[in-house]
């Protein structure tokens, strides 16, 4: 199958299951962003983010065999939830390494979605050791957040969404990126269904790597691993298939403050009743203080996640 | 034309604009239900509430003559920036009259709608006063909050949207109730679309007059008109129109505490993303903490409008 063809052939396999999010909007926003605005709306998605959609079409997209000896993930995070559901969903088991210190309430989630969490302590044991010896002991497939064609395949549903809501046919659409799984699949599938529309990975300062690496041309890495409030979209480096995909069909990229990502979160409380997360946010941050950089009357923005907690949400609205 | 008929009219005209919101769910929320939990998520309509619905129905569906003369409402909150938006849509002009007191925010986002905003001060000034001499030397048309058909017919559009987005074939419908025009209109619609689905009014604690209306077979009032934090479903009591209509298509009513409400709140913060506003939340809030109440393995809720401050917000976190 070509690439574009992986493509259709998730979202044939998802679309019964996966949510079709609204693409939202205000008049209120659109006057901050000095032109139309429209935010997809992940962070309604089963479990709280687009990863669900990547999960359920790897699992979905697998022999039948492979499947029903289980999977195995490493996350701490939204993967980890999207994983477990789309697991539970089709009759089989999921494990999912994550760090000890892993906020409790991600560990609990994961847990009630049906997943055994394995639990490793990140100074003292190798995280692909234990994945890799319960994998080949238990027959697991381990399915990556990111470089894997199925889990592109299945973030690109998020495009194909967006060209059947909206008729825009020129102007940036902006990704919340981290490896790049639901950058490069969205591009790919808007060259096909809109190619007027550019896509552009979006960061938080200092973890700008795939900004970096576009303009470079080599994947560059990032010289923080962790300490950032945007942890959903927090990784080493773009992916290595994720990469070549992002060079040929998105434009550059764009970069944001902390303190941006979460007046955006209260924009978007404010303005149009959803929660979302720091690193779910940066891209409705960039179309709200970054319009210089910015082509067209209309900017599409992807809110990719909502899975915050409380104390870091009321942060947010006192940045309102 | 019938009553049905009136609604699916009614529809026809505000379909193209109204967002058709989504019936969200989580398995966290089903097990504190205790079944399958459905919510109709109406904090994400435009204006974040549902009452765009009935405003929209309102002005698409008056005479050209009156409209273009422009409409008058009394409202100090979601009515009123329903109707300016209504209005500003159609081309034509509003006027909504609001205590001087009412909060900041709600005057300014009515007036950035596009509304005339003419405040009056609830000891001294006459309301209705205000309103009849403005009428009378303009030509403005009144378009009331819940009596008035065009508004119920708008309104009965949620419960045509929800028999088409579950096949859900018995059980309770929970709709948050103010005036009755939500309730009335939804029960209207569902009593020809999916009779098997029974709506239930929710109000709170100490302004139950709809349930307490419902018992005695006469309109009854409270005796409080205000100091909920439910503030937009406190009314002195329900409709002339919509009473009837509740009496013969809804069950009984439920009472929720203030509590449950802002509980109810941030269930629907951690488990859906949504933002709900306490009023918006007591169908939720009875979902989920008076299941015993309830008849089905599957309950429908209302979540009616999320227009609510960060600071109330934060309050209702800190009750999760």
């Amino acid at each position: 199958m070509s690439t574009l063809e992986l493509i259709h052939a998730a979202y044939t396999r998802i679309k019964p299951v996966v949510r079709q999010t609204p693409l939202l909007s205000s008049p209120f926003l659109d006057e901050i962003a000095g032109r139309k605005l429209l935010v997809k709306s992940e962070c309604l998605q089963h479990t709280g983010s687009f990863k669900f959609r990547g999960a359920y079409s790897a699992l979905s997209g697998m022999e039948e065999a492979s499947r029903k000896k289980g999977v195995i993930a490493y996350s701490s995070g939204n993967h980890a939830q999207g994983i477990a559901l789309a697991a539970k969903m089709h009759g089989t088991s999921s494990v999912i390494i994550m760090p000890a210190d892993a906020p409790r309430s991600k560990i609990d989630n994961t847990r009630a979605l049906g997943a055994e969490v394995v639990l490793y302590d990140r100074a003292s044991e190798d995280r692909d050791e234990i994945g890799a010896r319960l994998s080949a002991e238990r027959g697991l497939t381990l399915v990556r957040p990111f470089d894997e064609p199925l889990v592109i395949a299945g973030q690109a549903s998020v495009g194909l969404e967006i060209a059947a809501q909206c008729d825009v046919a020129e102007g940036d659409v902006l990704i919340p990126c981290g490896g790049g799984g639901l950058t490069s699949g969205v591009a790919l599938a808007l060259s096909e269904a809109r190619p007027g529309l550019r896509v552009r990975p979006v960061e938080p300062e200092e973890f700008d790597d795939a900004t970096r690496s576009l303009v470079s041309g080599n994947r560059e890495v990032n010289e923080r691993r962790d300490g950032s409030i945007c942890d959903a979209i927090i990784t080493p480096r773009v992916g290595e298939i994720t990469f070549p995909l992002m060079q040929k069909y998105c434009g550059s990229g764009l970069v944001v403050t902390e303190e941006e990502a979460l007046r955006a979160m209260a924009h978007a409380f404010t303005r149009l009743k959803i929660v979302i997360e720091p690193g779910g946010a940066v891209a409705l941050a960039a179309a709200l203080f970054h319009g210089e950089k910015l082509n067209g009357d209309t900017v599409i923005v992807v809110a990719s996640g909502g899975n915050v907690d409380a104390e870091m949400f009321t942060r947010a609205l006192n940045h309102g």
